[in-house]
C-alpha cells in the first residue's frame, strides 16, 4: 500500500511517501516539505498548505495518510501553528476519501526504532535504513514523515482495514483517528 | 456589508450573519451553530465541520468572515481542538475568495459593550440591545459568534478595504489576520 506521511507545522510541514507491506522492506516514493511565510497573514498560510498538500495528494494518490497527532504537551506558543496545520492535513485527506490516522510521535519512533524516546538522529538513520537509501532523505525535516508513513504500513494496516471495513459499513469517509 | 462571524470549536462552533454599516445598527441575517460528535474520530469531524460551515458560506454568501483569534492561554486541554476547528473556518472563507480577519475574544468585547473583560451575560444582552431583538439570540453560543460579526462591521471596515486593496494589488485572496 502506498502512504502519504505528514508532520504538520504550519512554517515548515514534512511530507513522505512510502510503499509497503507489513513484513516486507518499505520503499521510497517521494519526499518533500510544504511552507508558508510566516509574513504572511494566517489564511494565506492556510490555504497555501491546502494548496501544497493538494498537490502531493493529487501527484502521488495515496492509499491512506498518517498524521502527527498534536499533543497540548508541545510548546504552547507553536501548539496552535500545529494543530491549524494539522487541521489542514487531515482535512485534505479526508475529503479525498483517503483514511487518515493520526499518530503520537511516541508511537511512531517505536514502530520504527523500538524506541519510543528514540531522538531526531536515530530516527534519521533507521528511516535511512528501512528505506534502502545510500544517504538520508533530504531535506531532513521530512524524515519524520517518512517515519510516520512506515509507522503506518507496519501498525496501522490492520487498523486500516478496518477503518475500511468501517467506512463500507456506515458510509463515512474517514478513517481511525484519535483527537 | 454582510458579515458571518465565526466562534470556532470542534464540539460546537458558533455561526451569526449581520448587515451593517459603520455608524448604523446592525440587522440579523442568520444564525446558528455547526456540532460534531466527539464520538466519531477526528478526520470525521473536521469533515463534518468543513461541510456545515460551507452551507452556511454557500447559503449567506458573506463579503467578510470574522473568525475568534485562538490563544495558547485557553484551556489546553481544548485549544487544540479549537485550533483544528478555527483553521477549518479560516480556510473556507479563505478559499471562497472572502477575506478573513481573526480578532481576540478582548477585541470583540470591547468593540461591542466597550469593555474587554465583558462576561457571557453582558455580551448576550448588548449583542441583542445592537440588533434589535426581542430576545436573546439563539441558540445562546451563536451570541459569540454575532458578536464577532458585529465588531467586524464596526471595527474591520477600514482594515477590511485595506485588506481587499492588498489583494488586488497582491493578487491574493485573503484579508488582515494575526496568528
Amino acid at each position: 500500500m502506498r502512504v502519504m506521511g505528514i508532520d504538520p507545522g504550519l512554517t515548515r510541514c514534512g511530507v513522505g511517501i512510502v510503499e509497503g507491506t507489513v513484513g516486507r522492506a518499505c520503499t521510497l516514493v517521494g519526499v518533500g516539505v510544504a511552507r508558508t511565510s510566516s509574513d504572511d497573514p494566517l489564511p494565506t498560510r492556510l490555504c497555501d498548505l491546502d494548496s501544497q498538500l493538494s498537490q502531493y495528494v493529487d501527484r502521488y494518490r495515496p492509499e491512506a495518510v498518517a498524521v502527527e497527532r498534536v499533543f497540548s504537551q508541545h510548546n504552547t506558543a507553536s501548539v496552535i501553528g500545529t494543530a491549524q496545520a494539522s487541521a489542514v492535513a487531515i482535512l485534505i485527506g479526508a475529503k479525498a476519501d483517503v483514511p487518515v490516522t493520526t499518530y503520537t510521535p511516541s508511537e511512531a519512533k517505536a514502530a520504527i526504532t523500538g524506541f519510543g524516546g528514540a531522538d531526531k538522529k536515530q530516527m534519521t538513520a533507521m528511516v535511512t535504513r528501512l528505506l534502502r537509501l545510500d544517504t538520508p532523505p533530504k531535506p531532513a525535516d521530512a524524515a519524520d514523515a517518512l517515519a510516520l508513513a512506515i509507522c503506518h504500513v507496519w501498525r496501522g494496516h490492520a487498523s486500516h482495514r478496518l477503518a475500511q471495513a468501517a467506512a463500507r459499513r456506515n458510509g463515512t469517509r474517514t478513517g481511525r483517528s484519535g483527537a
